[in-house]
Formats: structure tokens, sequence, C-alpha cells
């Protein structure tokens, strides 16, 4: 095998791919890349056994192959080599040789045939999606997945694609956030999902701002088709708790907020929490809410927000950082806070298609 | 104590000062910073007993007074502040009141009178020196302090005033860095002193591009004196090793070598390098000299410089760790490196002034 490839185009791929390596596996080949030459292409695969992703470059290939070499290494030297182009060759005994203006680089690798097959889609359901709105969708949600081991169908975001409408929720059963997005597809493509972490957080830094992918789903396993980038992961196996049923009905007071200057004053008043006080309380009364925190041994913090509200005067208390974590993923100027009295979960609404439930804490005082 | 105080000054002194907290104490009031107001300005001091601080900005005083408050946490509130302006008042019970724009933060203080004094300097040995000059000196140096606690006289910067000179020196035992620096001071004033570590540190943040400073050496004390800060900390007592005789005498070889390029040669021969095998091997022929790295279960790297060498083949291996640290601290584009044989010291020169020593490693193979 061997081949001649643009440094900078070998290094983005291979960073692009690196991501899925785990530091840490008792299985030496999963610490490698999979390296193809052929037709004018490098493809470059990594997996984890969960999650896989596999893509290609333009190299110049002198003679066809394949092996695997170990992917953090690698990235770690092309990204230091002195000059733009780069020659590989790799032997029989999968070493690889790679020289780059001065340098010469031997590194050992793996042979080809112990790595892992990657996952084969046949017979999947399809989505064609834009990159841009699943991003949207991923951001507005992926915060509130639980990483409580102990509860691992939460540990991934629900996704049910049902009525031309694509559903994406997480909850770590002390908040919930939910997207609802339009998608077109048959009616024969009906399906509910959960996807991982990993796969979750990996799309998301596939994804670009433009273009579209493809989804695809077969028993057990997921697809993001990118075009350059193909990821695949398993799926979580199990049944998603009913998210609907914590959804509260309809609620006394709907509150406008502007997002960003509401997150700038949780911010500041969540200076003043301890480790024994972690809970913020918005107190509302005509035209105001008055954002409150307040730790005996440490201090207290207090800012008044004008707002439009007619509403009774209500205290009602709520983990900030769980209420923040919305704020900072979404792109509206304004939100709406549902509330219904200071016992029940207040709705964080954004749009019409993002919702946020939030369970209020303990008021003591 | 009242006063009224810019937001970007207030939050800029803090964050000088607060470096010397340390995070875990013992004793509550060195988490604080001390507080002065008056005469139009305010005083902020901090001390680990060790080494302390002391600056002052300017604020508008409407009331004179004294205080110690949470100096990490006040530097988190001032830097989330809403405005550009920010009122304290302090009560009687060590309470401030911190208002800014719409916020309030209420936070609990200690009285000022616990507060450790600051060490007074009488009778001290003055030197003024330019804050450029002992940058670029602490610079050149202070990479080669030991880390090892049990070799507590090496744990900082050997510095001597001595014959109109400045003579900083900082070893480990394995390598060993020293700067030469004139300085005009009468013979009465010469002194031997151990800086320790935490003040080289913090008097690096503090120094400048311009300006002068005034060191002030008292008994078992040492103070910086800024302008804007003073910057005081204890002296490590006991004796520095007589560093002179392991300077090596007359070399053999004297060879030029360009330190930026080298550097980066070093950088990436080092990525072939693992736990078990970890050392560079320079190779010296004639005009030539080849850097190798070398692990037998990750691979080989190898690299070649030109350069003007007519001395006999050779070849020495030095940790490049060690080799490394001096040229990312050097300005100079040439380094001279002087050899006698393998076994012996390397010395590296920079300028006039600098000079490194650097064991080198066993040669296997």
């Amino acid at each position: 095998m061997k081949f001649t490839i643009s440094k900078e185009a070998f290094l983005s791929a291979l960073q692009q791919v690196q991501h899925v390596v785990s530091s840490r596996t008792t299985l030496p080949i999963l610490s490698n890349v999979l390296l193809r030459a052929q037709n004018g292409r490098l493809e470059l695969s990594t997996t984890d056994l969960d999650v896989s992703i596999a893509g290609s470059v333009e190299a110049e290939v002198e003679t066809e192959g394949a092996t695997t070499l170990p992917a953090r290494r690698l990235a770690t030297i092309v990204r230091e080599l002195p000059s733009d182009e780069v020659d590989v060759s790799v032997d029989e005994k999968n070493v690889a040789h790679i020289r780059s203006g001065p340098s010469y680089f031997k590194v050992m690798g793996l042979a080809h045939d112990e790595f892992p097959p990657l996952p084969v889609f046949s017979e999947a359901k399809e989505f064609r999606i834009e990159q841009r709105v699943l991003r949207e969708c991923l951001r507005k949600t992926s915060y509130a997945i639980s990483t409580d081991e102990t509860r691992y169908v939460l540990n991934g975001i629900f996704c049910a694609f049902k009525d031309s409408m694509m559903t994406m929720v997480a909850t770590d059963g002390r908040r919930l956030a939910m997207v609802e997005q339009e998608l077109e597809f048959p009616q024969s493509q009906e399906v509910d999902i959960i996807i991982p972490t990993k796969a979750v957080n990996e799309v998301q830094r596939l994804l670009d701002d433009e273009g579209e992918l493809i989804i695809k789903i077969s028993a057990g396993q997921i697809g993001f088709d990118l075009g350059n980038y193909f990821l695949t992961s398993k799926l979580i196996e199990g049944n998603y708790p009913n998210y609907r049923q914590v959804i509260p009905g309809e609620s006394r007071e709907r509150i406008a907020l502007e997002r960003e200057p509401l997150l700038r004053t949780l911010v500041r008043v969540s200076l003043l929490l301890s480790d024994k006080s972690n809970s913020v309380k918005l107190h509302f009364s005509q035209d105001n809410v008055e954002v409150v925190a307040n730790s005996p041994d440490v201090g207290e913090a207090r800012e008044s927000v004008a707002i439009a509200y007619k509403g009774p005067e209500m205290v009602i208390a709520f983990n900030p950082e769980f209420m923040m974590a919305p704020l900072r993923n979404l792109a509206s100027d304004e939100v709406y806070l549902h509330l219904i009295d200071d016992i029940s979960p207040g709705v964080l609404r954004s749009g019409s298609n993002f919702l946020y439930v939030l369970m209020p804490m303990r008021v003591n005082s």
C-alpha cells in the first residue's frame, strides 16, 4: 500500500474519525484507524464496537491496499509534519513508513483483517433531513440526557418518527426537553428509537450549517450518512418512559421573559449558591420578578427584572443549572414560562416546537 | 466602610492579588482579601503566610474603613456585575453590601484585625532593575527549578548579587540553567538568596514590558516593589549546592544550531517516544546532525538537519524534554551546543549571558 496525500486533508479526516477511538481499550486494534487506499481515495474508519465512523479523502494512490495504524499517534504525527505533502507506504508486515520533507517516521500497525467489520444497513428506513435542522434539534435537547448509568434507557435521546413529525426527547427525571420537527416520510417508516449519548455527541460534531443528511435505521442500529462521513451506532434497547404524562396541562400564568438577560441574571445570582443551598427563588409580583439566592454562611444575591406579569404574587424555586441549560442552548430572543402554582412543574417554551419541563424545588423560609 | 469603584479597575486588582490565595487552607481568613478604603484609594492584600501581595486602585471613598472578604468569590461576583460602577458598603459585622445596576449581593466577611500582618522591610538591601530584564532572567531559568519537595533548597531560583552581577541559577540535578546579568549596586549590598517557586511565578505574572522595580531583601525575606503592586515572600533557607563545579570546562566541539527549527525537529521526533524509551539520539557527522527516536513496540522517527560540523562522528543522547525547555524559553535565533564527548554533559549557550548544562543519557545500541 502506497499513497501520497495532502497533510491538511489527511489531518482533518484523522481528527474527525479519531474521536470515536476510546483511550482505554482492552482490544489493541480498537485504538487503530483502518486505512484503505483505492480508486484515488484513502478511506479511514474507526470503531469502539458501539459507534463507528468512516470517511474518505482524495489521495494519489500508487499501490492499493489496507492496514490499521494507531489513530491518536498518527494524528499527532501528521499534525506536526513539516511539509504540505505526505508520502505513506506500508509494507507486508503492516509497518508504515511516513515521509514528509526531512522527516521520516516508522509506525507499527496491525493487519486490516483483524479490524471489526462495520455495520451494514440493508432494508433500512431512511429519513432525509437538513443538517442544520438536526443540529438545532440535538442542541435543544441533548443537555438534558441523564448521565445516571443505572437508568440506561435515559442515557440517550428518544426519537419518534410518527405522523410526519420527528419528536426528540431527553430527560434525567428532574427536567425534560422536547423538540418537535415536521418531516416528510411515508407512514410505513414510522419508528421509535433511543440514540445513545456518544452517537449524539459525535453526530453533533460532524453536522454542518449546510447540506442534508440521511438517517438510516435498521434492526438495532442507526446510521448518519453525511456524504463525506458515515457515522453508525447501536441503538439503546428498552422502553422509554411515557414522557407525555409529565407535561403539565393548562397553565395559569404565561410569562414572557427575555432569554439572554434572564440567563445573565441567573448566572449572577447563582454566584451566591453553595453546596448546602442550591436553588434560586423566583418571586413574581406585579410587573416584576425578583431572582434570589441565599446561602446562610456565604451571603445572598438578588436581582429584579421588569416583566409583564399581572397574576397573583408567587414564589417558586428552581435548580438554577437546570433553568440556565435550555436558555444557553436556545436562540430565540424571548421564551415563555408557564406556571400553575409553586409546587407544580414549570414549562419553558420557545417558538412553536420547543418545550422544557422543570420540577420546582421546595421553598424553605 | 463605603466606596464606589470602577468595575474594571476593581476586577483587575482582585485578579492580580487573588492568585496568592490558596484554594485549600485551614485558616479561613487566608481565603480572604484584606480591603482598606482610605485617601481616595482601595488597598487590597492577600497572603498565604509565605507569599503576600498588596496593591491599590483609585476609589471614591465615602467612609474609610477596612474588612476582609472571600477573595475568589468576590472576584467572580465583580466579573459578572452588569454595570460599570460598583457600590460597596460594609457594616460593623463585616457584611458587605455590593450594588451594581439591578444587582444586589450580600457577602459575609471577617474582621480585618484577624488578617495576618504583612512583612515590613526595614534596613533592606535594595536593587533597582528593569522589569523587562528581570522577566527575561526568570524566564530563562525558572523551568529548570526542581519540583522534588525532598530537595527543598532546589525548589527555587538561586540568586547571587556579587561583583556588579546578578546571577540566577535553577537546577533539578539533571540539568542546570544559569543567567548572568550586569547590575549596579554597592559592594555592601552583596548577598546570596534562594527565591521560592511560588514567588518566582507570581512576580513573573506581575512584571511588565516597561518600567523598573525595586527588589528589597532583608532577613529571610524578599520584596518586589513594582509601584502598583508589592509582592513579598519568605526566602528558602539553606545552602544552595556549588553549581560552578557542574559546569564543564573547555569543550571539543562548538556547534551552531538554529533554535526554532531545532525545537520543531525535537518536537516531531519526540512523538515516537514511549514510556519505555525516553531519549533522543543526536548523531553528528560531517555537516549534518540526525535526530532519532526509537521505541521498539511503537516505531521510529528520524530527521536530518544540515549544520556546520567538522568534528568526528559522535552519537549523544538527551532527554528531549530537557533539551526543548530552554529552546522554548530563549529568544535568540541561534544557540551553541558545546560538547566534549558522548558521556560528558553538554552545554547550550545563547548570547553572552545564558548557559544550560544538560546531562547525556546512556546510548543503548
